[in-house]
């Protein structure tokens, strides 16, 4: 197999043949859209099952509303419209027919639609055009709705997860009675998608609000993650709206209340998609392979035979398959690889790829003195167990490992993280190393626009916990109240 | 709740109301499409999981593919691409702009696209132009890949769950090595489809293959499943198709053999719907509302406390939590619903018609006795049942009501299955009665055509475990060699 080209060497190369080597999705024929290979998609199911329990403990149900949006839907809401028109997929046909002149298949113009169909960006059109029907009263709030999808946006510049013209995610859409409601709802979202991605996918993330040029199209706010990658690019990793009355608004959706007077409805919507799966490769994987968090890992567990002939390879497998048998019992997803297709480096170098947390490999030796090999995939360390201790001992790792990447992560953030007064400095730092620069900012869109031209770096946030400190703009030096989170993002 | 109208006097009605009053789905405003309701889409999650995990046991895993086909990629197989292009919904623009009158947003002219892609009716295409990458030699077979996905295809006349312009499946694509394997393939599908149905759905079906008229197009065989639904019509459950090696002619797909020779690649594509929601609401419902099979069953229990004052309902409701953390513990899903808006008269009309397959009602008396009323939904039966055995007794319930439900199901298809010889009974029986008539028939696809148009019945299969049995062809009376299975169908 080989090697990947390091990341010190080409970041953006190191990511692409990454994605490709460990098989986990690949760009199809058609522009902007990615396959995601089985590998791939077996941890990305790891995270929808992870985040929809989390969903539903919080009282959210799944639903399923229209691939299409109706044209003239999405102009309901003005700024909404404004953020997506530009990069919809339109159906304007719904038939083919053999050409007259023999040369293939046509549109048939005899099936051209009235009102032509988007697919969608997003659902809130579609959604709340439909609790128009089911709201009438207090007592049908509050809605708690969720949905798995697909969306498309159809963006000029994409890369495998990252961004890509269909994309899967989920997203939430919920109506309350009152803006207090609302926003404790948002709030709570951000919260399971901070948790989320620091426990299960170990990646750190700042909390905050984005700034309003930063805001989703129809938000009032913004809630958003911010992870930080190994390149010092920064990455939102999920995002979470206070939509105040904006599509109860467009939409026309009151309710009655308690006292009997109609009120517009409140809403929120959030949503991460398969974007996580870039941020969760680009946070931990190294110059070998990707690493991933044994949480969300796909097989915990490989077990490597070293053996000559078939009788050595049968005593070998009869042990392999005692422990691989009480590996399970623990809960634990363990692959036997007795592939004799292969030989073991070709193999340790392919589950190193494809970022499998424990390695074990079991020799001739290790059958004569009754121990394993135990090869961690964070940190590459190997240590020689023996038999009787191996199964407390992977699984104890499992949670070791869980931690130390989370650890690591956080290190490399907070060693990236930057505390700048002067703009020269923030430059330079911008241009070379990256991170977060924690800076001040005097509020306006034209400074922040100006620092983004002049920079490339961007506001990711203002932290939720943002701490009050006088001070001035580092581009204007007009007065601030507070730092900012600034980055160059992907 | 007001009543349903009852399956005697219009049965297409009472199915239409029973979706929405049991709030499954419901009619969007884009034509053909639906909304699939957080009821509706719990029962559809439980079926998801189920198959799921028999696809993954039978060493499948999942991708994911292009929503969007190219229009050329739909030709290259000329019996599907007959089958399909007539109704697709075609994307040709990539942007919206605003009208230079003001009237609002129409498509730009200028964002047009070079292909026009097709939203995918089925992934056939897509997927075996990448197997075209991804297989060279004998080593890289067999793939078993199974996708969760939304499809489209425009339908002209739609019913909720039944036919709908867009729907979710789940399409499994496989390529094997040699013909046998494949035809394995597509057989243990069926079968797999066919054990969901009967063990899940409680569910009798019929496995056969499908006549040459009906094979899915681009397929050398399709195999189905049929189940008889209370009006006496059939509904096509779900279909399993060994594919030949036609996708891999058409995209060119040849690996490698042990031998050294060049192969054109086998394959197969099988799938259901969620057109088996409409087959288990036909199935098993009654005036009432809906009846669920346990296992697909959303809540299993509902405890309804009957109560005067604050004081009464509190005694309840501490001997109702105890019940019900009893119940959980055993693994079903529970509901107390102490709601003060309604009465238990309405909730008892309510569960009826969601069809949870028991109600617990506690009231004063049985707190005096320490005993529960115990509501099977299947039987409508009422007993009283001592608080100490209420948990197993309930818990009993499940696989009771699981088993007389199919029980009653299967004795509905027997009492309407029919030997019939004669063509004047053969019509009399389809026009008023239905139910699957077992005939002879010619085996030509004329005499089929003739028969559909003269009595709306289709072929609807061959049997797996056909009966030898020398006969007259029901229409022509042209010699046969054993019965197909007749019905009307959805």
């Amino acid at each position: 197999m080989a090697k990947l080209t390091s990341r010190a060497e080409n970041y953006s190369q190191w990511y692409n043949e990454l994605v490709s080597k460990a098989d986990l999705a690949e760009n199809s024929d058609v522009r902007g859209c990615m396959i995601i290979k089985p590998y791939g998609y077996s941890i990305w199911e790891k995270m929808q099952s992870a985040l929809d329990k989390m969903f539903k403990d919080t009282g959210h149900s799944n639903a399923y509303f229209p691939l299409f949006i109706p044209k003239s839907y999405l102009s309901k809401e003005a700024a909404h419209v404004e953020g997506f028109a530009k990069e919809c997929a339109v159906v304007t046909h719904y038939r083919l027919k053999a050409a007259e002149d023999g040369s293939g298949l046509i549109v048939d113009p005899d099936a051209k639609l009235e009102e032509e169909l988007i697919i969608r960006p997003t659902s809130e059109t579609i959604i709340w055009n439909s609790y128009k029907n089911w709201i009438q009263s207090y007592r049908d709030l509050p809605i708690l709705l969720n949905q798995w999808a697909n969306v498309v946006r159809w963006e000029m510049r994409t890369r495998l997860f990252l961004r890509t013209a269909e994309f899967l995610w989920q997203e939430g859409h919920t109506a309350h009675s009152t803006k207090d409601e609302a926003v404790k709802e948002a709030e709570q979202m951000l919260e399971i998608y901070s948790t989320f991605a620091e426990e299960f996918m170990a990646v750190p993330v700042l909390k905050g609000l984005k700034t309003a040029s930063e805001r989703f199209a129809g938000a009032l706010e913004t809630y958003c993650i911010e992870a930080l990658m190994q390149d010092g690019k920064a990455l939102q990793a999920g995002t979470s709206h206070f939509l105040g009355q904006n599509f109860a608004k467009a939409f026309d959706v009151k309710f009655a209340t308690k006292e009997g007077t109609q009120e517009y409805v409140w809403a929120t919507s959030w949503g991460v998609s398969t974007r996580l799966m870039g941020a969760l490769i680009m946070a931990h994987s190294d110059d070998l392979g990707l690493v991933i968090p044994p949480k969300l890992a796909p097989i915990h567990v490989v077990i490597v035979p070293i053996y000559k002939g078939e009788e050595q390879l049968a005593q070998i497998a009869e042990y392999a398959m005692q422990l691989k048998n009480e590996l399970q019992q623990k809960g634990l997803t363990v692959k036997f690889d007795d592939r004799d297709t292969h030989k073991p480096g070709f193999k340790f170098a392919e589950y190193e790829m494809k970022g499998v947390p424990v390695r074990v490999a079991i020799g001739p030796k290790d059958l004569a003195n009754g121990t394993v090999e135990v090869a961690r995939r964070d940190t590459l360390e190997k240590s020689t167990i023996s038999g009787g201790e191996a199964v407390e001992h992977i699984y104890g790792l499992m949670d070791m490992i869980q931690k130390n990447i989370y650890a690591k992560a956080l290190k490399h953030r907070d060693e990236s993280s930057h505390y700048v007064d002067d703009y020269d400095e923030f430059k330079r730092i911008i241009a070379n190393e990256g991170g977060f620069i924690y800076a001040h900012w005097d509020g306006s869109a034209e400074t922040e626009e100006l620092i983004k031209q002049e920079t490339k770096a961007t506001i990711r946030c203002i932290l939720l916990d943002q701490k009050k400190e006088d001070g001035k703009c580092i581009r204007t030096g007009n007065p601030s109240k507070g730092r900012v989170v600034f980055a160059k993002a992907y």
